[in-house]
């Protein structure tokens, strides 16, 4: 026999699932339009020159390869591959079709990305990214909108208590050299990807990371990290939390001069969103000015913010946030077969309910009627409606509240109205 | 300077498509949620021995593979493989949570999948699916079922001329039998597929290639088509028919007992849906006892029905049949920047507008006004807002119809709902 799980690091989605999954990615989708961001979508795999190169070594290691097809297959060689973010495939978008997209192009993408990484808790290989990114402007009203816009998102979906870090990548060269006497890029290079791991390791963990990397002495990296913790709002961004006052991005930002960001390809201001409960963060940004560069020869200003759905959903199920109209079951009223010969009007009597927006489930055999109300009861399906005899005699369809038991005989022709107005009810 | 198409077969979606898609992905989705089917959702890849043989030796050869990763991704060997249908999955699924899968199991999936076919017009690499299944229950009711609510998914679309063709797999060996005289299985196989491309190559061509074949002479072929098409509606499927006829199928129902359908996994019912002007099918689907157990090691019934999102997208747009409000552009109106210092201000107001449920740009820079409702009108975005001097003074709004020039100036409270009326209105 075969296995029946899915791969290794992905999830089979079941209703339940899906409703919840749903339920996030519609208030994404409508917050991001009233933001005036549209939607965009790409293939599953790109071009495997697409992607190399784009991500850093380790995210070249991380890249799923599809083997070339037909004559090619058995030389191992691979020509395309699994989408890893969304924003790389947008660069080349906004290459191919410049001449067609806004000077302002502002999209936003809602789709699955890759990665084959080791799985973990909370870690996946298959996993959704939220993302808006704003083509064509260097103003900071674009990194403005972005945030009052997942500010929107995450306060929509009854989110309170999240906090903005921003910093900007062109401050972080001046906080090593002032503050750790680490002057050369390649060794800031790598205090950043020390830094960046402040949150999980503590300022003691950085300390002893970059004396051991032979960066700063332990001491002077402490030093460092409590005088650089006072830092003034940079310039650049002082302008951008100003903007930001009058949005609903305003109480949730916090200026953090550590903040670094793993992907090489921001220039400018960088911003990462997190919850207290939750360790990593539930989405992040930045400003990249040279990505579409590589596709299309000339620069062009962008800006993007990405939210992790998984997340998202990650820390409201544990929080319990989701509205109990989402685990809404799968049907409002099943219509049972009272006998062999009375499945043609049952399948009658369900178009006619479902003319009344009703969603309408039908049991498929002609069961003893016990039976049948088991399986509604099984499925919290809770209205149940049969036709006897008697009833299709006299034009009338029997209604069972499932919850109590009570049974009412109504006129067929108000079954719909009669079952849909108990359903608003409930 | 790198290539910046998308893999060949595959297509970038860019907003206007998106729209198109949504429409219809929304209208089959309620309708199916109105007939109690679920949705579910599995992962883009599966592991390469949940998909091989089962697809038949054409279909494995189409199948995407994915490179093994780590130390393994020199040895060519692919342990990963992309989703090539949504049944097979849904097999695994059912084997994989019987236990929390309620007996009946109705599902919805929509979902692309990815062919390694050589790309034509309306052929791609990467397509969706819209499926239903119904595990668990022989009658006829669900294959009515299925029936009716693909018949009322294409009516909701506004697709009155669809013709679903049915015919019941275990009638085929009899018609070649009798009014073909072929009589092996092997050879039935093989006169299976040459019969399914009756449509495309005639009776002409059907009789020539089954000559060709060695199976019969051309003439009897010839006969054999002209008598089999008077076949009498059997047994198997009279039933079915009989209860498709107070449901939305009633009307579009057609025996043909020349359907063959090209999956070898079909067991009973079988149904193609067409329309005149689209050379292949909208969709089909059939019932398939036997596949679940590949999984689960013992037979569930099972029957299933798959639309094909792309090619009701193409007939729907060569037939102009989408609502006017499916290209409903980008935004309701877009906020102009008066100045620099009035930038905060502007996204104040941008977001006033939003809380009135408008969607609503904001033109990022300060540049001349002219610029800004030029940029607006290359959008068609159909009104503009603008906060001056005087209308700060004032606490009001200039708002401009795009369409006819005219400008009012309103209280700045008034805005929301002024504009919101006047979108409505046109």
């Amino acid at each position: 026999m075969q296995s029946t799980k899915p791969p290794s690091g992905t999830r089979d989605f079941l209703p339940e699932d899906i409703r919840r999954r749903e339920y996030v990615i519609g208030t994404v989708r409508r917050v991001y339009e009233r933001y005036g961001f549209e939607p965009l979508e790409t293939p599953a795999f790109e071009n495997i020159e697409t992607l190399l190169g784009k991500y850093g070594e380790e995210g070249n290691k991380l890249i799923f390869k599809i083997l070339k097809r037909g004559e090619h297959e058995a030389s191992g060689e691979a020509d395309l591959a699994l989408r890893y973010d969304l924003t790389v495939p947008l660069a080349r978008v906004v290459a191919q079709y410049q001449n067609e997209l806004p000077k302002f192009f502002k999209r936003y993408q809602i789709q699955p990305v890759w990665r084959a990484d080791r799985p973990a808790k909370g870690r996946f290989r298959e996993f959704f990214q939220c993302d808006i990114d704003s083509i064509g402007s260097t103003s900071a009203v674009v990194e403005v909108e972005q945030l009052a816009a997942v500010s929107e998102v995450l306060t929509t979906l009854g989110f309170v208590d999240f906090k903005i870090r921003i910093n900007h990548r062109q401050e972080l060269p001046a906080l090593l050299a002032q503050h750790f006497a680490i002057h050369e890029p390649p060794k800031q290079a790598e205090a950043l990807i020390t830094l960046d791991k402040l949150d999980k390791i503590g300022p003691e963990g950085v300390a002893d990371e970059l004396e051991k990397r032979q960066l700063t002495t332990r001491a002077q990296a402490l030093q460092g990290l409590k005088d650089a913790a006072t830092r003034a709002v940079p310039e650049s961004l002082a302008a951008m939390i100003q903007l930001c006052l009058g949005t609903p991005a305003a109480n949730h930002l916090l200026f953090d001069p550590f903040l670094a960001r793993g992907l090489s390809y921001y220039t400018g201001a960088i911003m990462e969103i997190s919850v207290p409960d939750l360790a990593g963060s539930l989405g992040g940004g930045g400003r990249y000015d040279n990505l579409v560069g590589m596709f299309l020869g000339r620069d062009v200003p962008a800006c993007g913010f990405s939210l992790g759905l998984e997340r998202i959903i990650v820390v409201m199920t544990e929080r319990g946030m989701f509205p109990a109209s989402v685990a809404g079951g799968n049907a409002d009223v099943m219509v049972t077969i009272w006998n062999d010969g009375s499945r043609s009007d049952a399948l009658m009597l369900a178009g006619e309910l479902r003319s009344g927006g009703l969603r309408v489930d039908v049991y498929p055999e002609p069961d003893k009627l016990g039976k049948q109300f088991k399986y509604a009861s099984s499925r919290s399906v809770p209205f149940v409606a049969i036709v006897g005899d008697d009833e299709r005699a006299n034009g009338m369809v029997s209604v069972k509240d499932m919850k109590n038991g009570e049974q009412q005989t109504i006129a067929r022709a108000e079954a719909a109205n009669y079952i849909a107005s108990r359903v608003r009810a409930s």
